[in-house]
């Protein structure tokens, strides 16, 4: 997967992945208006919003960028409903061709992690039966617990040629509490970074990337430089850019020599233009147009700041 | 909730929570066979295979503790339908006057905090209305991010009077890789520590106790020893014992003067009781019982050690 990752990259010209983390205050007023009249102000209308908002803007990107990212939490709490929402959006986009990213940031002991990476990545055996739970390409995964709690996910991932990216230094601005400690003179997050590339050794895609990825946060352009030369051969997920406050500049250390090696995480930015003032011209009606410039707008910021480094 | 945990471990005089993690291989044959007749070898099969199983244990043990535990990636793995029997096994116990741990550890930047938080302790906004998405009384999370991937799961806790665990030490093999790495001559668990105890001084329940309290793993009982200290009002709950390896002698150090201030787990000690030597009498066909004498056993066991201390 991390093959077509790559290979979707380069087609695309645009190391982007947009986040599907469908707020209900970024959806329309027209989409919740019919969910509503169809399903009623509750967990099953907004999970309809939620579906209807997703395939609008899936449809209006989808020649444009190589993944998305929807995240979880964004459709957990609207309940079974919500969840349903997940399953049908994770399954339109790969109808699609996107390669998707599941952003679940999972991660427990031993057995759990065999449970999440068997629902997120794997497949479940029911009596003779075997089936696929939610069947993102990617998963995103915490790594707090150590590697027993990441292995799991690995063995999935050789099982069903698909991957992982592992919190490292995460985009919000307490990530340094806990992340930034030093521990033999270099903080917790590059520890978490050599690991990173220990357990992508094992995990090598056909070409010179691993399957085992990391997160790093556009806000941290310094950490990323470091984490680049840690971990040569992981893909870096840099979340961040945009309404985190991650500018193209910042962006330049994520990617190796080779021009790969990072891809760019977006969300609000891209699924909620329509509500900012550079895009308001397109209004809530055609608000999967004002997404689709803001990828466009967003793969030039992108490939200008790659040209001037 | 951390009154209502507090005073229903002093009714029952056991600091136990049951591991609702219902593993396919925990089930009894008659039960799968059962919902495979109902539903087929599906993923909702599997799905009411579970929620039958989870009955049957919660109506043998609901008089006996104060609280259960379901792991929400045993669920997870069955897709849609498995989530359905989560919330269904919540419901349930909810309705059996248990006071429910979702056991979820999530964790994130602070928006998809809160949308978690908001998903398993607090209300969703849908229009005009407000729902309950899974609404657990309790929830793990996971401290990686920082407090700003904690701080919105106090505010949900403040609003609906719930409470969290965070993960400090975990019980599983390898979780000393990152947790006991030492920064400023103490290991990291201790900082999250420090952080769990600052958290909680905002967040005090009626009597000496947090409704912030902490997960430490009993398979590490000096490090519970250091941790009751430097959380002395937060209650710990603390997994690993049985299965895991942990014994009730280990469980001394978690546990306060006031004999208050742990909630001992475990899972498949009790819900796969029956596939023990010691309980295989019961059989399959009984194995709710086996549940229930499992439960009486490892009281015992606490309650010897804690009189032996």
């Amino acid at each position: 997967m991390i093959d077509k990752l790559i290979s979707k990259i380069q087609k695309t010209g645009a190391p982007i992945v947009v986040g599907l983390d469908p707020m209900m205050k970024f959806v329309p007023e027209q989409i919740k208006k019919r969910a509503f009249q169809e399903c009623g102000e509750t967990l099953e209308g907004a999970a309809e919003a939620v579906w209807q908002f997703n395939k609008g803007i899936v449809d209006a990107i989808c020649d444009l960028v190589p993944a998305v990212k929807p995240q979880v939490a964004m459709y957990e709490q609207f309940g079974v409903p919500g969840v349903e929402a997940f399953r049908k959006t994770v399954n339109y986009c790969k109808e699609k061709g996107l390669v998707v990213i599941g952003d679940v940031k999972r991660g427990d002991i031993g057995s759990t992690s065999e449970a999440y990476a068997v629902a997120h990545l794997g497949r479940v055996q029911v009596g003779s039966q075997a089936y696929r739970a939610f069947d993102e390409d990617f998963a995103t995964v915490n790594p707090y617990l150590g590697s027993d709690g990441v292995k799991p996910f690995l063995k999935v991932c050789k099982e069903e040629k698909k991957g992982i990216f592992v919190l490292v230094k995460t985009s919000n601005p307490s990530s340094g509490e806990f992340q930034d400690r030093l521990v033999d003179g270099k903080p917790l997050y590059q520890l978490v970074g050599e690991q990173v590339a220990a357990w992508g050794e094992e995990c090598m895609g056909s070409g010179s990337y691993s399957y085992v990825g990391a997160v790093v946060g556009a806000t941290y352009p310094e950490q990323g430089r470091i984490m680049r030369k840690v971990m040569p051969k992981a893909f870096i997920l840099v979340p961040g850019y945009g309404a985190q406050g991650g500018k193209g500049s910042d962006l330049v250390p994520f990617f190796n020599e080779d021009g790969l090696g990072a891809i760019i995480n977006s969300s609000r930015g891209i699924i909620a233009a329509y509500q900012q003032e550079q895009y308001a011209k397109y209004g809530a009606e055609n608000y999967a147009d004002a997404s689709r410039a803001a990828v466009l707008a967003m793969k030039e910021d992108i490939a200008q700041a790659l040209a001037a480094k």
